[in-house]
């Protein structure tokens, strides 16, 4: 049976970034045509209750590797299954990596990732594309992404040495494009000199299990990149996008900034905001190894609860979840030597319940800002609000019903994603999504998943995002250096 | 001839505090009717075009004294004059302050400033009340207040002494009732007994003018009692308001506590957005003394800038005035005394214009957080949002058409204010309200006036604000401290 | 057999704050004559072999309370058994605080004291006195103890609410009343007030165990009440010292002060730098009060290695023990409501290997800073340096033999105090004292006391400490704000 | 005449910078022979009455460049000028930097600066070496200088790019080599890249001017490279030493890194702590160019006093003054672009003067903490402490007598350096060294010189300095990171 193209969810607090209200929402082909009390509604529509449960906007998970071929080995979760699982956890939309071989074309990247992906995801997704190497070549294929194929987003690598790395010269001619072309820089801050010297470090140690992974980098080579990118980007006044802060100090600069003024967002993750980086000395391998990711969690404990601190306060913005999930078994290409451990984890299914839990059920931040924090901001910085992060007459009926009361325990026994395992195992999360509702289909009902591949769509991004460009813009205009008028020397001048 | 009730704004730049989006106003009887393009409007309608201007929701003045009686004279902006100006400026709403005596009650305070100012105002306005002792009566009247009266912000003084000033006792007293009551605590932040020590000192050395004023009351004096009072309302888990920030040190107390996760909020003032203290050490006494208010604007040059960049970043929540104006001849009752002299100064009229040049046109902040930060923040945080502060369906039709690129240059010649001088005076202000419509009804355009005394309303609040109050609430069920379970201790107790 | 009064210690390396270095130390009638090689020693001579040994100024306990009446019972360690524990362990000084009854004579608490104590020190004390109440008598006796009876540092309580506690105009007073004798201002740095209102708090909650001691005056009390000391201090140019600083965040507050300019110490001791405040959440009730003290141990584990980065980096300057120490009996007085579990913990046996463990073994400090923060800042700072805290010609003769690759485990069942359990217990430390020589005498050797009651003199101290005073005079000088000379206003003048 | 090898220095007051005492002092044969009362004294003896004066360590100068080729000229301070001028001033030490080309010996540098040096110089000196290049070469170069030449700091840059500038995989070899062979690494601390840019970017504006060279590289950039130097020599646990702190932000970032427990050692320079970046803005180019230095001077005021209270606070340790003097014939080389002005200014006769009225007669210091900053600290970290840096028996006999009370006004017309202008025209300053004793020989007196050229000697220094190196070896042994012993994995491995 086909599903309905009209829904009318009744009696649920309607959740937006500003404020709650009760009210319905009545959706038609795909988009909430109305919000409010006592609405005209033709016959025949389905009819969900959504009384003492919220209405939110669907989750926008800003940060995936579906399907990457990384570290000798392939990501388990690929486009179809990954967005199932985001569904089934309340996200309705992903933002992928097309990541380029060194040397290789941007554009050739993104239009494999856009045949990938484009058959197989169950929800909307857009797509950053990695500048992994500098040349006039690149240069001008950001400029093509940027104005004709909907990419305004680009991660630059810090880390990575020799493989995907940029020198800081590189990062001031690639911020300095995405200023020109109104797109939004991107940076994984981590230091990777240090990092390439802290492994040889490690390894000359005698230490090759996971633990070493953390002890090679630690915080102040991330809290190092960070300042940074920030200090190169201001010097270009163009916009910057932290990707997974993991670390206080790293946070700490990024906050720092923006009290400075400086247009620079962080994006913690559900990993960081959930867990720390004790894993990583576990006396079993396997659960060590389960942990790892670059940057790692942090040993100390207050991490995550810090983390959450600023991302309540706005001093970090959006989340995502860097999920990228390896098996075991992958993970063990590195069990004699953690450099060769496949980077990731997972997150993209749990990312709102764990949220929920340690932000709003903690009492740190309220449910209008959990709104703003997994959806709305991401929705403003990578220019498609209100389109989505809203519910509002127009927006995209991409909605979640929320149950703040429910619990559930995650499990990898119970997940819907592909890896073998879940970083969160047995975490008890209040805050479940009982129904979500895709492009205004229902996707995911009572723990039923009702999904095709390809029923997602490509979200096609404009340039000169208006939350991230209309300060730089003004500054432009308004805080160009000027010459001091001198008379001209005219005593004597030394010869050379 | 009558205003019609019913207006048709068009083609502006409707801008909220989350995005701003090309689109119709069309307002009835007082109320915002619908947002958007192609509205079905009745014929007949008054059509106000507002193309390639802002239209904006009205300024909210959250701080003024209107015809106050104090230190032996009488503010010269009263109720009607003071609303007028306000409107004049693009701001439709005040919050002033009822202030009782020692010993007196604050229920007839209460009703002394509603008798005096429902006569007389032109825009909605609202009352906070302060509580200047403390006694089982005045706890009962703040319950009062709160539960009938509409009352549900108490500003309490930790300077006056002798007048106003409470004891930390008394401190947590109050607060402890406003987290009862469902009210919002509110300091006037600066440590009476260092200010009272200090003006003695001044003068033992000579020092009477207006730099006297500032020099006894230097920043940390304000940075300690703002301090002191997040860690009483922390200890109550009351949520807080700071009015009139005016220093690094203290703003910067309140931005570290708010990253800490504190429910507390920052109210900087047009005058200390605009403005640094160096005036006070004019030559011209006259002009020297236009400037004392408490807190005094700060000699160090950077701290407008400074107060603009947190207030940019949230890191401040919104902001007033502290409008309490008194002509040069009332200050020169202090004119042998620096403590003489009558304490206060304009802005009711000029902040939206200050804020927007010192803000907005220096890329500070976006138009968004213009208006979040003139409006829809104050409507938030004293629980009238989105009856006001958004422009959207159902809201109250206090709205601005504003025109971003036009300029004006501030003058005590040309303002509205009754007050014979402008601490602004010179000013050139890009950012100019062009119609003012209060209530539905133009009140203000093309530099005209069209008000009569009482078209305003008393705006009766709730208590409990969601905004303040979702949080509070949370961690109140969840992080109670408990008790250790023990068996009992059965040793040797000592005798005493 | 008497003690030789002559003793050439050969070979060790001489250890000072500022540098080290292989030499002899001789000493004749307990002054330190000679330091260097190759002396020319009289026959006779007792020789001390400190070869690959350190030789350290004798430990400065900076605060004890020995034979303390309080809170209804009596501290254990009196000042014979005190001081002979202190010689155990390097330490060759302590500075005791007289406390008057409120409303009693400062000079008779003196007196009182001095009795007491003369009769029974081990080795040279002094005396802070603690300022209670406040009035011209108080006053005039401050003067009579700094100008004759060589006390020079008094304590203030912003604590013990009813008890000791003064109130803000209080403080200034008596800061105001040091500077013009040229004392050094004291605060115990608690908010008294929340700290009533907390314990009432958790009373009311059931939480009758310690684990409500440290609920009830969380670190923000500290950190509060130290911000606050530090202003009043600051308003009147009046050198403060910070006495026990217990959290990181007091702690952050004295760093703060001292980089901006204050004149400001922070005192840290020996049970925060060795130990964290989880202790009072143990099951045993007998375990955790024998932690309880005023402020308490911090339940952030990362406490103790903080508080000893900012010692090791002069932001803290000198330890001390606040050694007031009960039975567990005497403890016991609180079985059922932590309010009355008298505060104390031990500490001046064991201060010297705690801090050599923590801070020198652990790479934070080097030997020379641990010379400086046991010994030489406490003798700049109160007055009688160099007379102690260095080793060098014409000092007293108060020097420790440091092992510092022996090592110990503290035990109750072998500290030489007289409380029946010890906080620090089974705490394996590097660093130990072999022989300690007080006033020429060894007074300790290989594990064996050799002391007589009386063998101590009390040091008489100057006031105007140059160490804490020439900033303070330098600045009175050159600092004084100045009138801006005007003409008079001649303008009109409002009638009142 | 000879001058007599015998002095004796009587009545005044020696300041070292633990304390200050009335002493005599007998010099012999270029030694300090005795410090105390009542000396037993040959006849014949040559005496110097210090009454009322205070008797000093000869001031140690951590940075010049005397005679240096630089950006296609000659500094015009040569050794011989450049120390005399030094002991006018009292100072009797500097420490020079050898620098070699790119490419070129860092021996064969060292071995042409000693040539040069030797036989001019009036004053004891030193020299610091710069690793300008990388390669095994130079490695092995670094180990010989610092075993065999004396040499133990190494100098690398982060900024002039294409010229001295290391990347980070450079700097991380180089502080690796420093560490093995126990010499500090000091850094230029810029971001070259940065640099480079902004340089374009003001020339493209048609910024020509010196106010060019400041906004090409503003402050962050110090503060970015600081960080980042600091976060490379905590990987390599070896100690840093930041040359020309001159920023707030850099200043900032060293005084964290200390309290977090780094061992990093600021530098602030006469030139920063006694002037600001507004001259860069002057209307006379000569003016205006004549400041041009690298980094520069900033243009907020509030910077000298900033970090004059951080090297009050021991944030930052000792000072240079970068002295490197161009005539403004030589500066007009830059006549019509910035990048072309000859970087440097002087300072190495007035950084005594300087410092005393702007951080000891201010108040910010004492005259102990003036000792430390201007000498002890430089001999305890360059390794040559208690030889010079203290007024101690068996020092080396540079001595200064010091009048605190006179006062000089600084001038071009009459300062003893080559220069022709002073950065430091008309400053007033109290404190003058009356006396100059180098070497046991007095070089200076009431304003008149009597050196030599060859007089002093070079200070050939050992490696690991303890003052530097204690704290770093012991964390070696004690803070090594260990693996986790784990059963190995034996679950399935994913082939590649």
């Amino acid at each position: 049976m086909a599903e309905p193209s009209r829904i009318l969810i009744t009696g649920g607090k309607v959740v937006n970034e500003d404020c709650s209200v009760i009210s319905d929402v009545y959706i038609e082909n795909g988009k909430i045509v109305e919000v409010g009390l006592n609405l005209q509604i033709p016959a025949g529509v389905r009819v969900i209750d959504a009384t003492s449960k919220l209405v939110i906007p669907g989750g926008i998970d800003t940060h995936t590797h579906l399907d990457l071929a990384f570290m000798g080995t392939r990501s388990v979760d690929d486009f179809y299954i990954g967005t199932r699982a985001a569904l089934a956890g309340g996200t309705t939309m992903v933002l992928d990596f097309s990541i380029p071989k060194k040397d290789t074309s941007l554009l050739e990247a993104y239009n494999s990732w856009r045949e990938n992906a484009d058959a197989k995801v169950c929800c909307d997704y857009s797509l950053h594309v990695a500048v992994t190497w500098w040349s006039d070549t690149v240069k001008k294929e950001m400029e093509t992404l940027a104005k004709e194929k909907g990419v305004t987003s680009f991660k630059m690598f810090m880390a990575y040495k020799g493989v995907f790395m940029l020198t800081d010269a590189e990062l001031h001619a690639a911020f300095s494009q995405c200023k020109e072309i109104g797109a939004i820089a991107q940076v994984h801050a981590e230091n990777g000199d240090l990092i390439a010297e802290g492994a040889k470090k490690m390894l000359s140690l005698g230490i090759t299990g996971p633990e070493g992974h953390e002890l090679c980098r630690p915080e102040e080579v991330e809290a190092e990149a960070t300042q940074r990118a920030i200090t190169i980007a201001s010097a270009v006044n163009c916009p910057l996008y932290v990707v997974h802060v993991m670390s206080k100090s790293a946070a700490k600069v990024v906050a720092n900034a923006r009290r400075e003024g400086h247009v620079v967002f962080g994006e913690p993750i559900a990993a960081g905001l959930g867990l720390d980086g004790t894993h990583y000395w576990h006396q079993d391998w396997g659960h060590a190894a389960g942990f790892v990711m670059g940057p790692p969690l942090r040993p100390d404990p207050s991490t995550p609860g810090y983390l959450m601190d600023l991302l309540a306060n706005d001093d970090l913005s959006v989340t995502g979840t860097d999920n990228c999930t390896f098996n075991v078994c992958q993970k063990a290409l590195g069990k004699d030597d953690f450099t060769k451990i496949p980077n990731g984890v997972n997150g993209v299914e749990d990312r709102m319940s764990v949220i929920w839990e340690k932000g709003v059920h903690s009492g740190k931040m309220d449910e209008n800002r959990f709104v703003a924090v997994t959806s709305s901001n991401a929705a403003k910085i990578f220019n498609f609000y209100p389109q989505k992060g809203r519910i509002a007459k127009g927006s995209d009926a991409d909605v979640v019903i929320w149950d703040p009361t429910k619990t559930r325990k995650i499990s990898a026994q119970t997940h819907h994603q592909a890896v073998d395992y879940n970083i969160f195992e047995g975490m008890e999360c209040h805050g479940v999504p009982v129904v979500t509702i895709s492009r205004g289909k229902v996707a995911y009902e009572d723990g039923v998943l009702n999904v095709t591949p390809g029923d997602g769509r490509f979200i096609h991004r404009k340039p000169f995002s208006e939350f991230v460009y209309k300060r730089i813009k003004q500054r432009d205009q308004v805080g160009q250096p000027t010459a001091v008028i001198r008379k001209p020397y005219e005593g004597k001048v030394s010869s050379v």
